[in-house]
């Protein structure tokens, strides 16, 4: 916290909090559910800083009469990084490497695609004839193009892939395709990367349709939000053997026991934690400190997601 | 074939070549069991120009009378992809969140490690107190630094790691220590990447003294040759928890069944398969038509692993 400036007087906020307390910045506890319980007691709440990227919970709590930040850049590192060891472990097969080397038994290619297919009882592994696969050259569309977007870009940029990048609106440098010509792009590409925020207009943006447009044995990597994605669908697109996929994220999330996407095939699932980082706290109160200090001086804030009406 | 000189006459050997055949340039089977047994028949070989990489076993068939070419570079890529893809799937700790998937429950952090612990009855896995971890800012030591070292070089460079290049003998630009000095600089390094060849020198280059200078915790990555590490010493560094590897070649290989290295913990083990890649035979085949045409035109040749005496 010594990045904070001294003029500022920093009170915590204990869990169980039950009297009303004045303030004019809230720092949100990073939980939700914690962070929730808080603010019914706050009073004078004018910005309302977030150590984390998604904010999507807090203007449903907090209303429009306050302004939102969030720590933009603060997850972009390890998200990033994520999104790359995503890609490359389904790329190189580990998942099928990693179950056969399980049962003990040294197998290659063919061989440990039958072993795959007996000891997990599932005909509907989707490994082409090949050892393992190159990302270098593969055509890769970047879905949403903020501070973790360029992050992968810069991250990819050794293996020479064909990069078709997509936001919200089209730019020209470098070329930024806008949103509503995803169907189109969309069959052009081995690895569709979703990176987008989640909002009303990105809710189901991949659905049956855009999947089915998918080429076969593509891989969707979802490191933004489950509801980006349609899960009965893509439930769907993988029990068929049409695509493959990485996910971070899920919807519903926490995914429940007992799902059907637990069972689909050609599927690594992390339990929403590419964000996390051990630098991440680090990072983070940097950002909001720098955020602070802009605010006590009067200057333009650098992260807002939602401006004060 | 295209890129092959038009000059040269092609025979195709066949597998049970029984009659003695005139030739003046081997290009031998890649599988090296079927190249002996046609080796005994060929008679007038000045030259063998290997489709891969590793050619040990050829001085020891064909004697020192005949110069022998790799396919230098063939491999490069695909290699360097691995080793990049197996760091990154081990610091995002995907075995373990993949053996937690397959079991269909969502749990993060302590809870999937105690869970993990619980699922494989191993109560030895080496996860810290983080989700995962980040490459970003890693010390990396790089044993090794021909066309494989430096494609990896190549891959690493968007992560900001602290690099430190190791080679047989110590070089000024960009810094390479000699391998004399492995020991001292084993204990600065939170990643130990080898990928050199396989000579008498390098035999268990990785001994029992190596692995106990690692940092805990550290990670071996082998993408070289099995017997550049000794199994035993390594088996016991897993199994004590002081390291963790990543391997796609062993030494005895292939890994038998019942194997001590199978059940260790903390380790990513794929049939060596790191070199394969669907675009290797047009590397290969270009890297060798290449060499042909050196050789017709009388240039020096490129990738001389053994010159004739």
């Amino acid at each position: 916290m010594r990045d904070f400036p001294p003029e500022v007087e920093l009170i915590p906020l204990p869990d169980g909090l039950d009297h009303s307390i004045d303030i004019d910045v809230w720092i949100p506890d990073p939980y939700p559910k914690r962070a929730m319980s808080i603010w019914p007691w706050l009073r004078g709440v004018r910005l309302i800083l977030s150590l984390m990227t998604g904010t999507e919970w807090i203007p449903g709590v907090a209303g429009p009469r306050v302004t939102i930040c969030n720590a933009r850049g603060a997850h972009s590192i390890s998200t990033a990084e994520w999104t790359l060891s995503a890609i490359l472990a389904t790329l190189k097969y580990f998942p099928l490497y990693l179950d056969v080397q399980r049962t003990g038994v040294w197998k290659r290619r063919f061989e440990a695609s039958a072993h795959y297919a007996r000891i997990t009882g599932d005909a509907r592994p989707l490994y082409p004839p090949v050892m393992l696969e190159e990302l270098t050259g593969k055509a890769v569309l970047l879905v949403g193009y903020g501070a973790i977007g360029k992050e992968i870009e810069r991250m990819i940029a050794p293996f020479h892939v064909e990069l078709m990048r997509v936001a919200r609106s089209a730019r020209a440098k470098p070329p930024v395709h806008a949103v509503s010509e995803l169907d189109s792009l969309l069959p052009n590409a081995d690895v569709v990367i979703l990176i987008l925020p989640s909002t009303a207009e990105s809710h189901h943006l991949i659905g049956r349709r855009q999947l089915s447009l998918m080429r076969h044995g593509a891989l969707l990597v979802n490191a933004a939000r489950g509801p980006v994605v349609d899960t009965d669908a893509l439930v769907d697109a993988l029990n068929s053997g049409h695509i493959r996929a990485a996910l971070d994220v899920t919807d519903p999330e926490p995914l429940p026991e007992g799902h059907p996407l637990w069972s689909c095939p050609n599927l690594l699932l992390t339990p929403h934690v590419a964000g996390s980082s051990p630098q991440f706290a680090v990072r983070s109160l940097k950002t909001t400190a720098d955020e602070l200090r802009r605010y006590i001086k009067g200057e333009p804030l650098h992260n807002v997601v939602q401006a004060a009406v």
